[in-house]
């Protein structure tokens, strides 16, 4: 049996990946009579009086929906609410099991920004946090902006936020083993959209100076035809040079490359044009950009990919169950550049000096203390 | 410490009564490539394949959504969306222990009827079945029958069709006790709101012919004014004698009385005024229309209430989770009349001819039978 088939038979004897399970068994009435009528009637009123009391009589204060259109699921594209339903029960699964925190799956059968705007805000009062995931560029960045503006409850979209973070920690750590400032590289980014853009912002904040953003057209400049109005912004920020041509012109000269893209681009005439001591992220997923094996024997220095069976490997799962942890118990209102930045500093930290080597620069997804030391790091930069 | 004090206490321990939990534990990297990527891609294929197959990966099969405005929570009337919270939460505990069915809370920040409906639908994908609860009529009505119009998963609003599924059964084996027949008997239903005119509308299925609606204004006929469109269609079917009055002129003659209404607005000459062998629901909770004690004392026969305290509990849970539980198992796509009726006998049948008496028309909530047997009355009616 393929890992395939043995995946799609698990989930049929799974029917589901998560349960709703109750806290308080009602094996008597007056069991019923206090998880149900009439004892229920008390922490209503007290919340009739003061919404923020929700957070101590209810699953507000631990439950995230993780709310996505099915427009851009995995690397199969737009499959519409149903069927990225695993998917989101397969978050939730991750919700619980890192971070302990409850998660329930909404998916929408509406891919209309406005809609989906009004939809989330409707459902919110129920959640202590909202997880947007695989909504597609450009309408995620709106949807993200205004449900932030919306509500005040944090408001984070996983694929954007949470790959970035996991990036940026990555990249602080192969800093560290080639012996590079953030302010010396030149940072090539290939494939500008929800993760691309993330990865760009939050690597700027960081404090990288110098940063290109490449697409299927090559690099992206103030000339470039087509650009979404996020992709416009971006160019105010990004490639101040005003570079232009195609990806193999990029990466000329680049000392950091990070692939959110699609298998096989980057061949090794790329790579060998980078600057010594390359560092190079291929994250498409399963087949990355390029193999690591070639890219080290092309002399990066220091290659990540999305794949548990390569060495360091880039997984959100590192990062959005501590993020909705500290979040939560911390009850911040959002999710700030500062608490990112934190939490990717904090991953970073988990890998301890004396061990940290090229091919050992992020901490392992099932090391238990990564989801408590990310919580912990958000919630040091929550200010109420 | 008071019943309530210790309700709110429990309440503020529980911190949320329901956990959602994951089936399949993640402690390898197996683990996670199963149930996460890259496993997870394989039922997102069949799925976007075919919608139909969410019901064998997905939690879609066995999820109910619990949806309320808050604008009729318990007799605590219109607190909203986090206020009501608490009572959902509870539902979704009984949803899960009584009838193995996970449920989980949608609470919703707006009371706009198509901003409901619309909203509703846009989460639909996810859930197997739709509990509508605590949304105030005549709104319940409309957001009902057009939600069932477009979706193609089971609608039910509890406090409509529980309460008149478990109202039914009691008046089957009242009917029963005091050896009458549905067709001859003349039923007076005080409370014009949502359950007082889906117990209407189910009796007048199941064969009664004589039935007046009453509310605060008393005896409704066609020439009331102020009745909502729904209570203005029901005047088609009931009262069809044309009667006016008070609520005292409605009990003389009547046989059985359902009171939905308010404590203690019921008095001992309006029941002295029934026809012999009187049968009465008196369900305001937690203070009924009048006291069991009372009701006796003035004739009545066969007295219930909402409360666990006195003999003939009218409670919900005895119906909602077996009809969630078999319209679920048998993939219904609605929950029909007949449905109801079938169950509401099913109820009825689960008290022994033997042990049936004017103290023993219900059985126990805590009776591990009742949810099967609603649930195999549910599936023996539905017809694909």
């Amino acid at each position: 049996m393929t890992q395939s088939e043995k995946a799609l038979q698990l989930h049929e004897q799974w029917n589901g990946k998560i349960n709703t399970t109750s806290k308080c068994h009602i094996t008597s009435r007056e069991d019923l009579a206090m998880a149900y009528t009439p004892g229920v009637a008390e922490p209503c009123k007290v919340i009739a009086e003061n919404r923020e009391a929700a957070y101590r009589y209810t699953i507000k204060s631990n439950t995230v929906a993780i709310v996505s259109d099915g427009s851009a699921v995995l690397g199969l594209g737009n499959i519409g609410a149903e069927a990225a339903l695993p998917v989101m029960e397969g978050k939730a699964v991750l919700f619980k099991e890192f971070g302990g925190v409850n998660a329930f799956p909404i998916c929408l059968d509406t891919q209309d920004t406005e809609e989906i705007i009004q939809t989330v805000t409707h459902i919110a009062p129920a959640f202590g946090g909202i997880n947007l995931e695989d909504i597609s560029a450009p309408r995620c960045f709106e949807i993200e902006t205004r449900l932030k503006e919306i509500l005040d409850i944090p408001v984070f979209h996983d694929d954007q936020h949470g790959t970035a973070i996991v990036v940026l920690s990555g990249i602080i750590n192969a800093l560290k083993v080639v012996g590079k400032t953030k302010e010396e590289c030149r940072v090539v980014i290939n494939g500008a959209g929800s993760a691309g853009i993330a990865i760009s912002k939050l690597l700027l904040n960081y404090g990288f100076k110098h940063l290109i953003l490449c697409d299927k057209s090559g690099i992206l400049n103030k000339q470039s035809e087509n650009l979404n109005w996020m992709q416009k912004e971006m160019m105010d920020v990004t490639n101040l040079e005003e570079r232009e041509g195609t990806l193999a012109d990029a990466f000329v000269g680049a000392d950091i490359f990070v692939g959110v893209s699609a298998p096989g681009i980057v061949s090794e005439e790329m790579v060998a044009s980078m600057n010594p001591d390359g560092i190079l992220f291929a994250m498409a997923n399963p087949v990355p950009e390029i193999m690591p094996d070639l890219a080290k024997k092309a002399g990066a220095k220091v290659v990540g990919t999305g794949r548990s069976d390569f060495p360091n490997q880039v997984n959100n799962v590192i990062a959005f169950p501590g993020i909705f942890k500290g979040a939560l118990e911390g009850r911040a209102n959002q999710i700030t550049e500062e608490m990112k930045l934190a939490a990717a500093l904090a991953i970073a930290s988990l890998v301890p000096e004396a061990e940290l080597n090229e091919n050992n620069i992020m901490p392992e997804a099932f090391d238990s203390r990564v989801a408590d030391a990310v919580s912990a790091a958000v919630k040091a930069h929550i200010h109420h």
